[in-house]
């Protein structure tokens, strides 16, 4: 199945994605960092993060009052190591993006800084904002817990978020090791997409509704999505399960926000302010002249690339490089939209009065 | 298979540990130090890295001269929230557990606290590390690099150890959320019980010495363990591998210890000084009120042992509740030892001329 995609500038993307969001009543400064991390998303072809998310996540929450557009964030407890934001129910990402600025800024004087932010919304992908930390010569860390669709390994409720967590750390010559990952075994979109192709699922992904494990994207989608490591203990998803608690404690239980247990039901997913972040940057210099940690860093992340692939296997990468690949070729060729994203950013244009985006000529 | 095990009350099994330690060559302080970790991990049911490892691990490397039984760790780096230590090749326990409590002293004063300690040697289990961070109403987290075992999720060399994260987060009335996890699929001790159960794996857990994925016992220990989530990418294998560069990176590139790059290979597996440690301190009061935290997070642990298990299940755990559950039973009916322990342990009290340890009467 070859699906035709449209071509877009990232510039163009960006400025669209602004200005719906100001049309929105969203102020152009937030406007302008939502845009950047959602299309820093598609340039980074994390397609289910990016302006896809437009229309249902942001503009349509927005307009039906589940997200407040003129919200400011207010500082809860503040330390010279620790920050609590309450974001009253704004954007995810422009509270995110000065939360990760506080961080790295604290981390620069104190060593290391921790920031939650509580009542907030989605923030799109978690790495953009541990790349945040990287050319201030810091290891930068985020997480972000998120509304429920996966199990425990044990258990048939969907009782958790996809909860991601990302690090990023610098090497030589803006080289970097850029993990961002969900604790689930795999985000809701690879069954859409499964689903879409006909196509069965591997084993370990999903349950249906009954709590049996399923290869049927339809099942899964009406079920939840398993931890990283599947069912039960055989192949470690308690530790996925782990993980994703984890990052609820620390989103969360830290920063006095909603919790896992008091998260609302499927049904009710645009419900606003649920959401908590959590950010924190580590000030290498506090541990090791920079250089030496980023020379390390370098040939550490060589000797991964360089070693042999297993038997199907072309090459071994290390995190962030699959994205950083992708970002080259979009900013090269542009960004494909797929007909599907195209008819809901026109949508997004008609309702709000707006131009469409500008497709790249061809 | 019924295995005849003996049993030993946990203060035997420390007091032994620690007199063999003493005989071979270790202060009092550091012996105890060392023994209380190694019984902790057969108290919580961790028989791999319990009085197992004793003989191999300690007492015949401090013998054959690969780890130095007389070390002091010296600071090379230190600030308020940062705490860089040179373990000078000696035993991992007892430098760890001064690190992790001068990195809980630091975050009681600074709100958060890092150190990491390189040149040192495997320190048991990362759990034991995190949990000292509980009394003081901090968050503990924990981690090491380890000698490789393990390949990268598209890779057919051994290149990763096992790489755990252990982090602990107090709730009310001394419960907590522990989690103590390796990055790879399974320990190296899994693979070796199916071998003598003569069972075969399940997929997902290990390659062969070809690279390619296997289900013989056999095979899987002479090739190399998977990451969390197997091979390849499609149950997220690239996560654990992630996740387990990201332990090296946090442990060896930032303390300037020996990287994975630099490991020796498998036949040098008794080397010393290759191990790096990191250790992390929350302050929960410089983010919230601690019985809130505490109240929360009991509240939150609570929903999640209280939902439904699915079909094959009888109960949802959160992290911690198992060994939780092993301690009891074993400081009720004492830790049983298999045979081939108990001769490991005969062998070091023959070696040493010191006594065994004493067996719990029947």
């Amino acid at each position: 199945m070859v699906i035709e995609r449209t071509r877009y500038d990232a510039a163009q993307l960006r400025a669209f994605a602004s200005r719906a969001l100001v049309a929105a009543g969203v102020s152009a400064a937030d406007a302008d960092s939502a845009a950047n991390v959602l299309v820093d998303s598609d340039l980074r072809g994390i397609e289910s993060h990016g302006v896809a998310r437009l229309e249902g996540y942001y503009i349509e929450r927005i307009r039906e009052g589940n997200v407040d557009p003129a919200a400011r964030e207010t500082i809860v407890r503040e330390t010279p190591t620790s920050l609590v934001l309450d974001a009253h129910n704004g954007l995810g990402h422009p509270v995110s993006v000065r939360a990760m600025h506080r961080t790295v800024e604290k981390a620069g004087n104190a060593g290391c800084a921790i920031t939650t932010v509580r009542n907030s919304n989605h923030f799109g992908i978690a790495g953009h904002y541990a790349l945040l930390a990287l050319d201030r010569d810091c290891i930068g860390i985020a997480s972000t817990n998120s509304y429920p669709i996966a199990t425990s390994t044990a258990g048939r409720d969907i009782i958790l978020g996809t909860n991601p967590i990302a690090f990023a750390a610098p090497a030589l010559d803006g080289d970097a090791f850029v993990l961002d990952m969900a604790t689930s075994a795999v985000a809701l979109g690879k069954l859409e997409i499964a689903k879409r192709l006909g196509q069965a699922l591997v084993p370990g992904l999903a349950i249906d509704s009954d709590g049996h494990p399923t290869t049927d994207p339809d099942a899964g989608i009406a079920g939840a999505l398993l931890p990283l490591g599947g069912v039960g203990t055989a192949n470690g998803g308690h530790k996925g399960y782990g993980l994703a608690l984890m990052v609820d404690i620390l989103c969360a239980v830290l920063g006095g926000g909603v919790l896992a247990a008091d998260m609302p039901p499927r049904a009710q997913r645009s419900k606003g302010a649920i959401t908590s972040h959590w950010f924190m940057a580590i000030k290498i210099d506090a541990f090791r002249d920079v250089t030496a940690f980023k020379t390390d860093l370098s040939r550490q992340l060589r000797h991964f690339r360089q070693s042999p692939p297993a038997p199907g296997f072309d090459e071994v990468l290390v995190a962030g490089d699959p994205e950083r690949r992708r970002v080259e070729a979009h900013e090269r060729d542009g960004i494909g939209l797929d007909p599907v994203v195209v008819a809901s950013l026109e949508r997004v244009a008609a309702t709000l009065h707006i131009d469409p985006p500008r497709k790249r000529s061809a």
